[in-house]
């Protein structure tokens, strides 16, 4: 057994897993705070507890952040604390066991692929939307960190120039126009406008156009509502676009698009398929990639962080 | 000694290439017009005269389209007649020797990875700036082809939705912006709108703004015009942007610009170079990629294409 243990913003889940990347039993914390030392002393908490009830013979840990390629250091964590942490060090000594430090979105591309709706695929590009897009390439068993581990940063490729503003910096990033985040913003637009086609989203977070969220509209599209439905197929509409652009750039077979926005399912992934068709350059003279959703739901950086630490 | 052809849509060029990379003769035909069985015939032609000078064990045909991933199908070429054409089959009944067919992006980036200005990187990203942007990614010694042997063509990469009219079809594809036909457009622009700015690019051409090329905007540049200049610096922005995002994406070490529109060197690289570093996500986290010029000059292609049929 292995064990998985995915560090995000307000939770710590940590899961044992098997060879064929099946969680025999999974448990959670808060996340305490920002402090590195106190999420540390969680993620020991979780190993001793688990440790006591399995064999386990190693821990993968995923989270948000660039690691370095030795999967040992943390360079920078946009939730937690971590600043070119020694992570696996650290945890070593705590935990008596080999650790490897990855990042989420390469441990969901990596679980999916071996485990998921990427079996049988040598070259797959997986893309987690949420609050923005998580990003992987996966090429011949192996994920493609790059030069300096930063690969597969997918979602900050811009698309816009003078667009949107971006968390990183930048303006026009696309995640700025395929993700959860963007979906809530151009709800809380719609909404503030008092545009008429608002009222099915005001009706759903009384009338509080700051409730209006990614989640909110995913929901209400979901239901049926229109003006919800609209917003999702334009979300859509700009992951197809970066999805021919990636295509144009890497050609891989497959798509998986994973994260809380995939739970909008063909509402969104229709358009995306439309869009993406519309503008793969060469379309026509070549073989499409197919786009399909993530088969092993918000655990997979879990199984793919504890299967990758095996390696 | 392997033979390397270059394919162009008016010359094919054929070298006798060393294991050093080194070019020992090379020979020259105008390309016979778009047929198909023309263009064989003069590849047979130069092959025969070179054949009788040295000892040729292989033959590496390079030509702009996409090549399917055995090296053996022209599946798609843009200046030339071949559609799904064998050309490997067609080529080794003439030649009696081993054919590669490749991609010139891809044959000029592996000879620059081997013999040029990639030497020592395990991965790097070539892109060739002449009508548009040819790329190609070389990882741990190998070209990365994709799935279907169509990766690496970033200049169809859209960085603006609804911008410039593409070739491929497409608005907003990258090399819109950033490519010698980008250059010549802008000039031209700029010519037609009567500004005063474009003075000094009118008198290069008598006045006859349709002769305003991105090689003549090049050539001004290089001599210190003002206003080419600048133009120049708006596509070494463009240049340094697009880099970023396949930063982003791939973060390779190292960029190499090869092509026509790389003889204007660092009035395009240096702005290239700061909006690259301007727009790259993470910046201040990470380490940055090189951007340099490629070493091996027009014969790269050639002498990759030779290359990669020894393998």
């Amino acid at each position: 057994m292995v064990l998985g243990i995915d560090v995000g913003g307000t939770k710590v889940a940590a899961g044992v897993v098997d060879g064929n990347g099946a969680i025999l039993e999974v448990i959670r914390r808060a996340t305490p705070g920002r402090d590195a030392r106190a999420v540390e002393g969680v993620i020991a908490e979780l190993v001793q507890e688990l440790g006591a009830r399995h064999e386990i013979s190693s821990v993968g840990i995923g989270a948000a952040g660039w690691m370095d390629l030795a999967g040992a250091r943390v360079v920078f964590s946009p939730h937690l604390a971590w600043r070119d942490e020694p992570l696996r060090e650290n945890l070593e000594k705590l935990l008596h066991r080999p650790v490897l430090v990855t990042n989420d979105a390469d441990a969901a591309a990596w679980a999916e692929a071996r485990f998921g709706a990427g079996r049988g695929y040598s070259r797959l590009i997986m893309l987690t939307l949420g609050t923005g897009i998580g990003g992987a390439l996966v090429i011949d068993g192996g994920v493609e960190r790059g030069s300096f581990g930063m690969a597969g940063e997918f979602g900050h490729q811009i698309i816009m120039p003078g667009g949107h503003r971006c968390e990183c910096g930048n303006r026009g990033c696309w995640e700025q126009y395929a993700s959860g985040n963007a979906l809530g913003r151009e709800g809380r637009e719609l909404a503030k406008k008092h545009s008429p086609m608002a009222a099915g989203l005001l009706a759903a977070v009384n009338g509080k156009h700051k409730d209006i969220t990614g989640s909110v509209v995913t929901e209400l599209a979901l239901q049926g509502e229109a003006t919800a439905r609209e917003l999702v197929a334009e979300v859509g509409d700009w992951l197809g676009l970066g999805i021919a652009n990636l295509a144009a750039a890497l050609d891989p077979a497959l798509f998986i698009v994973g994260g809380g926005l995939s739970a909008a399912g063909e509402l969104m992934l229709e358009p995306a398929r439309r869009a993406f068709s519309r503008n793969l350059t060469g379309r026509g003279y070549r073989q499409e990639a197919v786009i399909t959703v993530a088969q092993l739901g918000p655990m997979a950086g879990l199984i793919g962080a504890a299967d990758l630490s095996r390696r």
